[in-house]
């Protein structure tokens, strides 16, 4: 299964220094002290960490602003979806998106219906009112994955609807929440609903920039968080991962200025990105509220396109493994502003080299 | 559901002091100089670990001498366990065993036989032959837990060939192997069969005293191990567990040095503990193999004998949880010299008491 950030891959390619535009990271990289915290918590290491990760869960609950008791915590988003998953009868993905959700449904055996998106890339509601049926669990990726786009918050309130009315589940996939226009936020959205059937899930990987720590957590009705402890595999998440998330959501000054800087940082990057790339003739970059964004190619393909940015230093992602994405797609992080200019610089390139050959 | 090394639950008795004899780990903490590799590793944070684990596996089929083709890892031993339940149509487990094996087995929706041991804890061969059936998954603790009883090595290669026969798949969960006396190296043993229809489970956990860190390993046939990475959770190990496993399996002096040292104190405080409990009149011990010891108590009851430790600072291991053993057992760890006198104390004391009240 092909995936971003697959560096390893390519480790020969440019004598090892790739700029990684493929996985999707806050550029300004974790939040400052953690590196401290992590090296005076060694002694953790020789504790099983708390099977219930009772201060992790508190920690989260201040962060996400919801109760204890609707808190998940997981190993990486993807182990929270994939319990999700395993709770279900049916699974609903919409195409494209992220391949994980497919996989893991196909590996608990689990019946999967694909849903595609309208040619703009957002939900088409009347296609989900007539597929819903009880106990199906609709994943959406919220922003989604590789689109970068959000759902509006009257649309969401509609699908959620629809689906508790049709004893369905609404499983929202917001790995991506931080980076994006503070428009609304569906923590705060469906706590009058006490999260009945609909969960949330958030992670450390992207915003906070630790992929390599796995911690994914999120917020559903208590009675969901039950069954899930009931599943889940036990210690999953490792004791430094524990000892980040907590000193992550601990909602103090300098986490609370950190993620003001970085919002500010990625909108001003990807306005930049958006603007540059709408000016290169042969593609077309689909407006994105998150820190990636899916381009259209026009004149090529995307194999042509990936080798040439990778003798240039630069690994996009190729959206081959994106079901229900033609193939003349690609996908780029926003990342920090001096490799965002010579991304554009080399897109720039690229279109006068296919102006001289007459493409 | 009950498990050691529950410290939090207890955080309150004994002002915080207490000394944990529930959990198995190495008392002599993790390897030197892991501290300073995690402490230069920080920045591997920000990428995701490598999806398939390719330099961990690298160090681990040196570490265990097997191919790289064979090798398995995983977030803990249980998870690689739970991978192996998911492939299989019905799971046998032994009673009195971990209960996680039983636990995720019916989480996955697999028939579950319970198997009991003989009275002197070793294993059944005759009714193993009666039930077998082909894509049968027998899960064997080898040392078991809570017996600390290690599998002869004539008896475990009856026990194969017999499954092997019958189109069934032996698990050995060997998470304490390196606690216990060298007799034979099941992936040694099993090489010659090129681990067909058979699995060997090891852990960072136990012996390298890491169990906050989350790191499984073990061996298996290429084509099981292929089977696995098909289903396994992506980037389930934390990037500082991966950088600890390719630190513990690097086969440095310094290393082969610490599991040596390792070695002899528990042996020589195993066989302490065993013969000072020996002495104690109204509790047997069972003859461990490992750096855990299962006590039957004549006297009293497990209840009575927790909360007596309990109230001296003493977590012991209630084995309450544990099906098919009688109510009468408790299980300690063998920790370091001092604690093991401390605990001797507390037993003699117990002795005592019961004598001066005539029980």
């Amino acid at each position: 299964m092909e995936h971003g950030g697959d560096l390893l891959t390519y480790k020969n390619c440019f004598d090892g220094r790739l700029v990684d535009f493929s996985s999707n990271i806050n550029p300004l990289g974790f939040p400052e002290g953690l590196e401290e915290r992590l090296k005076n918590s060694f002694d953790t290491l020789t504790s099983y960490p708390d099977i219930q990760y009772r201060a992790l869960r508190k920690s989260v609950s201040n962060y996400l602003n919801c109760d204890y008791n609707n808190v998940l915590v997981g190993n990486g988003a993807v182990e929270i979806i994939n319990d999700f998953i395993m709770l279900a009868d049916r699974v609903m993905v919409m195409v494209p998106g992220f391949s994980e959700y497919e996989n893991r449904a196909l590996i608990h055996g689990k019946k999967v219906v694909r849903i595609p998106y309208k040619k703009d890339f957002t939900v088409d509601i009347d296609i989900l009112r007539d597929l819903v049926k009880k106990d199906d669990l609709l994943i959406l990726g919220n922003p989604n994955n590789p689109t970068g786009l959000r759902i509006k918050e009257d649309t969401l309130s509609d699908i959620y609807l629809l689906m508790e009315s049709g004893g369905g589940y609404l499983l929202l996939d917001e790995a991506f929440f931080e980076f994006c226009p503070k428009d609304y936020n569906s923590i705060e959205l469906f706590k009058k609903y006490n999260y009945r059937n609909v969960g949330i899930i958030r992670a450390a990987t992207k915003f906070f920039a630790l992929p390599g720590i796995r911690l994914g957590y999120g917020c559903a009705s208590d009675k969901k968080v039950e069954e899930i402890r009931k599943i889940r595999l036990p210690w999953s998440i490792n004791s430094l991962a524990d000892i980040s998330g907590q000193y992550i959501c601990n909602n103090k000054k300098h986490i609370k200025d950190y993620i003001e800087k970085s919002r500010d940082y990625i909108e001003r990057e990807r306005d930049y990105l958006q603007g540059e790339l709408s000016k290169i003739s042969g593609i077309v970059p689909v407006p994105s509220h998150s820190n990636y964004i899916l381009i259209k190619l026009i004149d090529w393909d995307g194999e042509y396109i990936f080798n040439f940015f990778l003798e240039k230093g630069i690994l996009i992602r190729k959206c081959g493994s994106f079901v229900g994405l033609p193939k003349n797609y690609i996908r780029i992080a926003v990342k920090d502003s001096e490799n965002n200019k010579r991304l554009i610089q080399i897109f720039k390139e690229l279109n006068r080299l296919s102006e001289h050959k007459g493409v």
